[in-house]
């Protein structure tokens, strides 16, 4: 139970941070933090809470992350389903407090759905649904390899966090013009949720190539890296 | 009594940098740092300082910082005042010096209330009291769960401050827009201070939200994940 | 063989990171992450593949850096070979997948060669073609000071890939403007590949430099500061 | 004479990186990296050469950091002369290398005095002789503090270089618009001598103002936070 409230925290903190960055900083005028504070916000999200409920959960703070890790034979099927509901609970818990702190700003204009992601017309630089397919496919690919890679028995002690935050972080530099970066179909779905239309339209593509790519990775890892 | 003066340098540091680079460099024409570079200074105050005193004092800094740790169990009721007292001064020591600073640039127009915190009309972005509320109160309580966490015992050793310092700056990154990010009574007080009138009005706000968000989170990390 | 893979996934990483957050999202209107968020993204590949496989394969992701770390007594000559192919294989994979991905934006313009290096008339701020020679042999050469001494027994324990990555990071804050940064001939090779024209006659020089700057980098190391 | 070594090559990477990213890059049209860049990098320099030769001779690359650590007791009398010539040798040789990397541009326009720094009209922000006195004093205090602190035996042991270094990054984001920096005469004089004029008349606060706070540092850390 109390690895579900860390995944609730942990998954809320993602969506509060990352896309709160989004929402409220990005495009301030003349001083906003533009894609690349942004992209840090994410990265520092899982950073600091895989620091503080690491421990407890594992922090995976993300749907596709829990599944590449059964498949990388890390983490017991049984506990899947538990998993990936506290984290869409949380994902959703923190869509809605942002909702209602932009509430209180009267002159609030939206202009990227409430920090959904999309593709084709919803893509922030117009990337056809084939190319999101692709980059989401292959960046929680690598996702997925980073934690695999760095959780494992023999890299260095309790780095691991760092890299997996800043993997995040570097994950969002490269993609947010591609489709404001998802590999995660928790925050995917959430947003979308609040932003509803053609994003609700759009989300299956968002839990389709994350879990695809992280399974894939986890095979990978299980058959090249992880072997004695 | 060293614990106290480690204290008033940490404070003194985190309100001479983050207050400093918000009222130095932020807003420099063409080259300046943003809120961007303003959340990473913010950032590392606590990162440098938590790492060169932090093993004496523990390294708050913050007086919701100190009364979360005490929720949480982890800080001894009668040394809270002491603490308070010593972050206040170095708080206001800091602010202080800035003032001097700045009066020796000639051509120096404070357009942000000298770094201070706001909402309604003094809101970087316009958000109303209730907004920066309830985004300090979370803000905070976030704040302390990677505080708690990351010092946790079953946490990895030794990288607590680069959590906290990098989870001030994604505080940061969310929130400058919002109050311009309190999260800290001190750093609030010492601002107001120097910037007088309508600030000075509003700085209950910044005792009571950050402070019950820190007690909450002290509370919660006590019943969840604070258990063997 | 396991160790020729995770040269493969690294140096793949490297370039789909580095130049892919180059060509997707340093000059996006308004938002976009310019130099410095280019020069994070190429420093967290190498960050986050060095935790991920560096205990495998040593996380070399550049020939240059398997013929430094060859020439300062770390790594055989028999692999060096084995280590360059994966190298270019990997690199060359991505700039490919790079490829397809941009081909699903129609109004794209590739405003910068695909993120190739280049002197004279293809480098970026217009530096000649002997300033690009020394900063790259310069740079490399540091390039390597760090990895062979971060790596040394003697020094920190397991904080390598932060050096390493942070430093490659630091490199391209310096030199984007003189060569698009390269102290890497794998990068430079699978980007001119697709570049074509100017870009491959110059590619001697990406070869040339960078090898200079790691062997002399190796051979200084080893005399200096590598004795017990 | 290996010591010697490391602190040439590190006082060349402080100056050859922090300095060359200013000249480079800070402000290339649209896509710089402005002041937020040029402190990342100033820092990452020291970060680097710390984990790559800081077991070697303790990593200074400052003749400022040389006298505080000698007042706080931590580095022998008899090496300090030896350490700062080591140290101007290294940085005049990372300037030189620079101009000679500036010559190859021939549209090449010098904005900033070749990155010198400044008081009064050459203090980038206007700010006056009093006001960089101070500055300067206060940031290099600061700057020991954390150097001694995150190398005292009861700190987290490794972390130094991180704390220092993303220290120097800190104080970088706060004055670069006060000074341009210096907490370094090393990496002052250096400057100096190519900017010549009345950079060079201004040399002596460059001097005086960090040796000035450094050795206050040693002192108050020798006599509050040293103590068993």
């Amino acid at each position: 139970m109390k690895k579900l409230f860390a995944e609730f925290f942990g998954t809320f903190w993602l969506v509060f941070g990352g896309c709160g960055s989004a929402i409220f900083a990005a495009a301030f005028p003349e001083l906003g933090i533009g894609f690349a504070g942004v992209a840090l916000a994410f990265g520092l999200t899982v950073l600091t809470m895989a620091f503080a409920v690491g421990h407890i959960s594992g922090g995976h703070f993300n749907p596709a992350v829990s599944l590449g890790l059964w498949a990388g034979g890390k983490f017991p099927a049984k506990d899947i389903l538990g998993y990936i509901i506290a984290q869409l609970v949380g994902a959703i818990a923190a869509a809605g407090v942002l909702y209602v702190i932009v509430s209180g700003k009267s002159d609030f204009v939206d202009i990227g759905g409430f920090a959904s992601n999309g593709y084709g017309d919803l893509s922030p630089g117009g990337f056809s649904m084939m190319s999101v397919l692709i980059a989401e496919f292959v960046l929680t690919l690598f996702f997925l390899l980073i934690i695999l890679g760095s959780t494992n028995v023999r890299a260095p002690k309790g780095f691991a966090p760092i890299a997996i935050g800043l993997g995040l972080t570097l994950i969002h530099l490269i993609s947010i013009p591609i489709s404001n970066t998802s590999v995660n179909p928790a925050r995917s779905t959430s947003q979308a949720l609040f932003a509803g239309g053609d994003f609700t339209a759009q989300l299956w593509l968002f839990w389709l190539a994350p879990i695809a790519g992280a399974i894939v990775a986890g095979f990978i890892h299980k058959a090249l890296f992880d072997k004695e």
